[in-house]
């Protein structure tokens, strides 16, 4: 399975000698948080010792965000190694995933011999009402990501619950709820002490523009899962600097505010530049958005303008013509939309 | 199996309210070369990116220095994470391992299912000269580790050669090799040519003081094990401050040998120091020493003076008794050697 994602700006500056304007991968537009670099910055002066490797300070300030009890939280090297070591952890033989969504969930579980079904979202891309139906006794594991990528469409938390309820282990994927509207209304945190099957991802990567420094943490709905989550793989995956990083932005309340008022109108407004250049766009909510083109070279023709777009024909469920692009500052945002113009 | 490791100063740290004087992590005693803390640094500017899944700018730096063609190298985070990314990738029924020798290997190892046979050193702590003959066609892996951890003793690389010649795929750990008198001896890297089942550890984490940083890297014998090895795993095991780092670290030739410089003084005096008061010390050759006292509870008693040793007696092939002492700064090292004689 070849593996294709967003972002490999330095696969372009190899070849091009400067670097693209990156729509592929989805950070937030904001840029990382002052004072999250500034921690990491001085945190560097700690790095010449070995990470704590059961990041006991970032767990208990996830902690108290969460409401959730520090043993049931896990920290990894961004959401990409919990996915990885969740497989390890499970063992699944059979797992459920809805298509078209991230394509590292199928990845680590073949990795792991899973056979891996996959569930066709309804023709407007959302998660049918059938879906937990699906769940059968012999479905040892289902992964979902809410919003999911790359559609960006939400899944109501009731239909959600419905999942849990059907006894298999049940991940979802959270990492990009911070940058939609009311991340409190969707995200299933609440229910983690009714459900110790349910396990939720969650990021810095994409709230805080902070890919580089790989962080990532799982919620578990037991604490056991959590300490065998802990025990797989290497004993030290997250980085002194990326600790650091972590807990300077769990202080920064004000700058999530910011960025969801910033995607609320920026969203809004590239949603309806994209749909009135005929592109079938859909009503994402995050900060991304997944559209539909005629020309299946898309991606190609602005890649040789220095913008780079992901090209979603790889995702089992999409075809060529869809592309998804992440919504960045507004001089930006009109950069893409003038390229898109000059290349019909 | 309970996971020890040296280097937990945080656990300490969280108990007592201060750091402790860490003799237990074994890392260069003259600490982060400043040019390699500036580039870690600067890069936080480029931390909002996705780093480089390939760590193609790294990998073409550590072509130069080995000689290795850029398609056998393979970036990890930290040799931590490689051990555990080759023990997926070759999933040996078989495994062979000395006794003592660093823990990840057999944790690893067990983690894919694979049944490891400890080979015991010999009563000197040396590789047995029969070591390869137990390398049968039922061995599909071996780890070895040179300088071994912990007892900082160096195998002749002609009695390697002789286990690459089994078949078997071997991994040789040169982790901490730079940090010993004549790494170009000992290296198995020339080697690498003519055995495509050799794969050689090397790690950044030692030798320039920048475990919190977390990267190390594999010499494949052949590319074809490289690539599924890079495919193994999450797809940015790298930091993009790591990388940075790693790239500036191997302009760094003065440092390495002012390291080398320190230890062999340093080593010596500690050696003759440790051998005075009556322990029994093995001649490591590496920035450690593994020493033996008739006292079972010195790391206890040391850890009540605000000082971590490694105590190594979960180690199999040791017992309690057997502790392994980091070599620091001379003032440092003499606190140690203070606090020794006083809780005799």
């Amino acid at each position: 399975m070849e593996r294709i994602h967003g972002g490999d700006w330095a696969a372009y500056a190899l070849e091009h000698g400067a670097l693209p304007l990156d729509f592929s991968a989805s950070l937030s537009p904001l840029g990382m948080p002052e004072r999250v670099y500034q921690a990491a910055v001085e945190a560097m002066r700690d790095a010449e010792r070995y990470p704590d490797p059961n990041c006991r300070r970032l767990r208990m300030a996830l902690s108290e965000r969460h409401g959730v009890d520090p043993a049931q939280i896990v920290c990894g090297a961004g959401a990409a190694d919990l996915i990885d070591r969740l497989a390890r952890l499970l063992q699944p033989k059979r797992a459920l995933i809805p298509a078209p969504t991230f394509s590292e969930y199928e990845r680590s579980l073949r990795s792991v011999g899973c056979k891996v079904e996959r569930f066709p979202l309804t023709a407007d891309f959302h998660l049918p009402a059938a879906f937990p139906d699906a769940i059968t006794p012999e479905t040892d594991a289902v992964f979902l990501c809410n919003p999911n990528n790359p559609t960006g469409l939400l899944t109501e938390p009731a239909l959600l619950r419905q999942c849990a309820e059907r006894g298999a282990a049940l991940i979802v994927d959270e990492c990009f709820l911070d940058l939609t509207e009311d991340p409190g209304r969707y995200s299933l945190v609440s229910s983690l002490r009714d459900h110790p099957n349910l396990i939720i991802l969650r990021a810095f990567t994409k709230t805080f523009a902070m890919a580089g420094l790989r962080l990532g943490y799982a919620l578990c709905g037991s604490a056991e899962t959590a300490q065998a989550l802990q025990d797989i793989g290497q004993p030290w995956p997250v980085s002194v600097p990326a600790e650091a990083a972590g807990i300077a932005a769990l202080q920064e309340q004000d700058y999530e505010n910011e960025v969801r008022a910033f995607l609320r109108a920026e969203r809004g407004r590239m949603f309806r530049a994209l749909s009135g250049m005929g592109f079938r766009v859909l009503p994402g909510e995050a900060n991304y958005l997944l559209f539909c083109s005629a020309d299946t070279d898309l991606a190609k023709k602005l890649r040789r303008k220095g913008i780079l777009l992901r090209d979603c024909r790889d995702f089992p469920g999409l075809c060529p013509g869809w592309y998804r692009t992440a919504i960045r500052k507004p001089e930006e945002n009109d950069q893409l939309l003038q390229a898109l113009r000059e290349v019909e």
